[in-house]
C-alpha cells in the first residue's frame, strides 16, 4: 500500500490531485501537506484548511518561510506587483520563485519519511500540470522524472505528477469526477474576500470551468 | 567561468571545500551558505563567520530552521541524546535527518540562482565523503549524480561532491594543502568552549589529523 502526500496550496489544482489520490486502489493514506513559504495569497492557506476538513484529510504543515524570505529578498519581489492580464510568460515572469518545487519536493519528503516509519511505499504528489511547462523548468516531465529519482536514492520518496500531461481545463474535469470541493479551492493572487475575476490566476480559472463544461462555482468580485 | 558556491557548516569537511574551491581554475566566485536549521552546535555557525572572514568569502545565511522543526518534531529529537563513542551506523542513527541533504542542495541552487544571473556557471559544492555513504543515502555517490541531474534541469545549478571517494584523513590533507584555516573549524556535537574530545565527530575528528600526519590544532577539553 502507499502513503501519498500531496503538496496542497488550496488551489483548483493540488485539490483535485488530493481527489485523485483518494481513488487510487493502493492509497492506504492520504495526507496534505500545506506549505507556508511567505507567499501574498494566504487565503490559498485558509482555503486548504477548508478543504482538508471536507475531504477528512489529515495536514501537515510544513514552514519554508526562511527559504521564501532568502530568495524574495535577492528578488526584492516585495517592491514587484502581480501583473493583470493572460497568463502568458512574459506577464508572469515575476511570480517565478527560482528553485521552489525541488525546494517543497525535498522537503516534503523529509517531512513523509520522518511519519511514514512502517516500511511502506511513500509517494510526494505535485500538481504541475501542462501549461506550468513553458514558464517554470522545475514543472517540466524530465524534471519531475529527475527528482522521484534523486529523492527515491536519497530519502526513500517516489514523486508523481498525475497531472503533467494535463490542461487546466482536464483537471477540473478529473477532479469534479474524482469529488474534489473545487468551490471550495481559491486561485486568485490578490488578497480579497472574493476572487477579483482579473488578474491572470483568475482567468485561467474561469476558461477551465468553461472549456470542461462544467458550471464554475466561484464567486468572483462583481 | 563558475560561481561555487559551498554549503559551508564551519566544520572541517566544508571548509577544506571552499579552500579547494578557491584554488579551481574556472573559480569567478566562491560563495559560503551557511544553513541555520535549528542544529544544536550552533558553535559552528560561528566557526563558520570567522572562517569566511579569514578566506574573505562572501556568505549567506538560509534560514530553514522551519524544515528542521518539521522533522525534528516527528522524531521527537530533542528528546534524544547525542550519543558519545565511535562514529558507527548504529551509534550515530539518532543523527539522521530525513532528506537534509535534498533540501540543502535544492534550496540553496535557488539562492544561487537568484544571486548568480548573468548566465555565468553555478555550482551547489557540498562535502559530503567517503564515510558519510554508509548511514546517509543522501551523501551517496549515486544521489549526488542523480540530484545534480535534478537541478540543473530545475534551476540551471549544477552540483559537485568533491570529497565523495575520500576518507576524513585525505579531506585534511586536501584542504591543508589549499591553505584551509581548519584551526578555526569545529567539530563538536556538543556545545562546549573547547572540543569534547570524546563524542563519535570529534574522535573522528582525531583520528584524521593523525592518520593525515598533520599536527592537529585543536583545543580539546583537558
Amino acid at each position: 500500500m502507499t502513503d501519498y502526500y500531496v503538496l496542497h496550496s488550496g488551489g483548483l489544482d493540488s485539490t483535485s490531485a488530493l481527489a485523485v489520490c483518494q481513488k487510487m486502489p493502493d492509497a492506504r493514506n492520504i495526507i496534505a501537506i500545506a506549505v507556508n513559504y511567505g507567499q501574498r495569497h494566504i487565503a490559498e492557506l485558509a482555503a486548504a484548511a477548508q478543504i482538508i476538513k471536507k475531504l477528512g484529510i489529515k495536514q501537515y504543515t510544513l514552514d519554508l518561510t526562511g527559504f521564501g524570505n532568502s530568495v524574495t529578498s535577492a528578488l526584492t519581489t516585495s517592491n514587484i506587483e502581480v501583473p493583470d492580464g493572460s497568463y502568458n510568460p512574459d506577464n508572469m515572469a515575476a511570480t517565478v520563485v527560482p528553485g521552489r518545487n525541488a525546494v517543497f519536493l525535498s522537503a516534503a519528503a523529509g517531512l513523509a519519511s520522518s511519519k511514514t516509519t512502517d516500511g511502506e511505499e511513500i509517494i510526494i504528489v505535485t500538481a504541475t500540470h501542462g501549461g506550468d511547462h513553458e514558464l517554470y523548468p522545475d514543472c517540466r516531465p524530465e524534471f519531475i522524472t529527475a527528482i522521484d529519482k534523486a529523492l527515491r536514492l536519497g530519502s526513500g520518496a517516489g514523486v508523481w505528477a498525475p497531472f503533467s500531461d494535463k490542461t487546466k481545463a482536464e483537471i477540473v474535469q478529473l477532479g469534479t469526477e474524482a469529488g474534489a470541493p473545487l468551490e471550495l479551492t481559491w486561485s486568485c493572487y490578490k488578497g480579497g474576500a472574493y476572487h477579483c475575476g482579473t488578474c491572470a490566476t483568475c482567468m485561467e480559472r474561469r476558461e477551465a470551468f468553461i472549456t470542461a463544461n462544467i458550471t464554475d462555482p466561484t464567486s468572483y468580485n462583481p
